[in-house]
């Protein structure tokens, strides 16, 4: 029997054993940031826009020209410049004059508004404007979207589209990102085929599956393959993934059955910090260090070793990434009673459908296909009646 | 003065004039198919798992043999067997004899449960069943994760983890998938800069931001670069662009106003379908075909230039893809009064906090920042009196 603990201790565990963004940093070019981690706060060094500007095509005005003004009384403006686009009106205008100026052009010294063209009506050199406006009127003014020394964007700011927007807006082209775990992915077990599997023979899911997640949660993975049940076969692998990998993932074999030796090879390598979790799926996990890298046993159903890749590796690495905790994805409200089970904290995949109503997917240890069918998951707590139909649950993203 | 239509006409059009997954297919492996989308329906091959297989360690038995048998009544079983993983356990079990199983391990003939460990004693050649098990307790029958001719998963699933180790699980090696549809990005404006801006100049936005925006909708994107306003030009570069690209997107240069030539430009090559959206930000869309792809042509400001992607171009996008429409990401509460706006279905970026109340990000036309501190984006329908406060609302991710 394993003496186990819970997912609290568990992953508290494994993030005291886990550096903080301890990949280092690296630079990378702006369009190759996407999905990456910001490695520093990002404060503008320079005001945007840099200058004022127009937000609708027609006359830079003194506002207090226009007052007044309405469709029985234009008020008349001399036009003495058109503003062409990416000119530096460096001029001042004068009281009683107005400067054609296009979307986004820049607005001359003493103008404080724009007239929309449709309010306006040329006539010869002069501008007849129907209507006023106020002063910062259809104006963007310098650094309106941001000042100088602003802080845009935290350090741990996963980097999507609308960052790249706002960085590109700010001049970076390279961005200072935090480098990616490198994940060694290793499948034990005399089970495992990558064949068509004869009778007692399944596929070997967990390495593409592990790697996969690995991915996704934003590390650079790599398998190395299947492994038989052999101690020295085993340990050589973990050894040769350590050379390269900052996180060893070895899937299958940490059961407390006859075929249980990873927990021996981790313990001859480093230190065993844990070897069972109340967790359902889950319980048979290892987690050790090895010369300061975190290496997981993971169960070698993959259901399983999805559930404690989630939930137990992925804090390692985001905290690696210098990432916050993952937060749930949406709530919802569960549509039949879920009983508790024997003391752990069980994971249930769940279909949520448009209305916020949670069903659980029924599972079975080793089903691997309710994943496709699931649009999240829950967790249901240990210690507790389960939940009532009706009560509102937290759904995690698979 | 645009003559505007409405988003729900304009999406329409551009799904009229694009023809679904016309990218055509392509086979990537396996660990290469992450996020891409599925160009058939998977239907399996064969029964998973392909025996039936021991959920937990103990002994295979005849479930009848241990009915009646407790903690003051064992039941004797003769241990005949030790089935290691991965063999095939092909002999027959008799009446009143057990096998030795591990997790995972395929059920002799005969046998129809596992007794688990914990419920058993060896005592030299027997095994000793504390407990009575059911017909089919701790078995996964051959075919109870996916039955041979089951469809898994359905042509347009974009694939992700849980995708990737449901098709390892039927010995996926390579996977069909649509090609990534190739997105050309075209700035244009007279007053871009990728230098530190001079009065007048701002920095070019869009090359960045819609490549980024094309990227993780599923395309392969490239930036052609900034081009000035100049007609020759910019029909040069939508022309190179069209050799290579499915779709093309040119910002900037899309008002009404003096600097106006895309639409001619356009014209000229091929058909504008319509010119001016009642959207608000993004009125003054393009768009066009050229020898049967999609142009379109987006407002130079880059926060109108994102939402006329997110909600114009991206249903394009997933129709190429064979995606299905976009969903919400979640519903929330207003927490303010949003008036409508002009006649123009406006789209605002919102904050939403744990409890789901949603807060609109106030906005300036021009203004890219507010996207870095949005969690999302709601919608204010046209030909209403927008939203009160306590109203139920769908937010859209960014």
């Amino acid at each position: 029997m394993l003496r186990v603990i819970s997912k609290e201790d568990a992953v508290q565990c494994v993030l005291n054993h886990t550096k903080p963004s301890s990949c280092g940093v690296e630079n990378v070019k702006l369009l190759c940031s996407q999905g990456r981690v910001l490695a520093a706060d990002i404060v503008s060094r320079e005001d945007v826009p840099s200058f004022h500007r127009s937000t609708v095509d027609g006359y830079a005005v003194f506002a207090a020209d226009t007052f007044g003004a309405g469709e029985a009384m234009p008020a008349e403006l001399t036009v003495v410049h058109e503003i062409r686009m990416g000119e530096s009106a460096l001029f001042s205008l004068r009281r009683g004059t107005c400067a054609r100026i296009a979307t986004g052009g820049m607005l001359p010294q003493g103008a404080d508004a724009v007239i929309m063209v449709e309010h306006t009506q040329a006539a010869g050199s002069l501008c007849l404007a129907y209507s006023s406006v106020s002063p910062g009127e259809n104006v963007t003014k310098r650094g309106d979207d941001v000042a100088e020394n602003t802080l845009v964007l935290k350090k741990g700011t996963r980097i999507q589209t609308p960052q790249i927007g706002v960085l590109a807006s700010l001049g970076y082209e390279t961005v200072p990102v935090f480098r990616r775990p490198v994940v060694a992915v290793i499948s034990t077990g005399d089970e495992l085929t990558k064949e068509a599997p004869k009778p007692g023979q399944v596929r070997d899911v967990n390495s593409a599956l592990l790697t996969a997640a690995a991915t996704e949660a934003g590390c650079e993975a790599f398998c190395y393959g299947v492994v038989i049940d052999d101690r020295q076969l085993i340990q050589k692998a973990v050894e040769a993934c350590l050379c390269r990998a900052d996180i060893v993932l070895i899937s299958g074999g940490s059961s407390a059955g006859t075929m249980d030796m990873t927990v021996d090879i981790l313990a001859s390598l480093g230190e065993v910090h844990f070897h069972g979790i109340a967790m359902k799926p889950g319980k048979p996990t290892i987690f050790a260090t090895v010369n300061g890298k975190p290496v997981f046993g993971l169960p070698g159903h993959p259901l399983a070793a999805f559930f404690v890749f989630r939930l137990i590796v992925s804090p390692a690495v985001r905290a690696m990434l210098g990432l916050p905790a993952e937060q749930p994805l949406q709530s919802g409200t569960l549509k039949v009673n879920v009983p508790s089970n024997h003391g752990r904290e069980e994971y249930l995949c769940v279909s949520v459908d448009a209305g916020g109503s949670v069903f659980p997917l029924q599972t079975k240890s080793g089903i691997i296909s309710v994943l496709s069918k699931a649009d999240g998951y829950i967790c249901v707590p240990r210690n507790t009646e389960g939940y009532a139909s009706g009560t509102t649950v937290e759904v995690y993203s698979l």
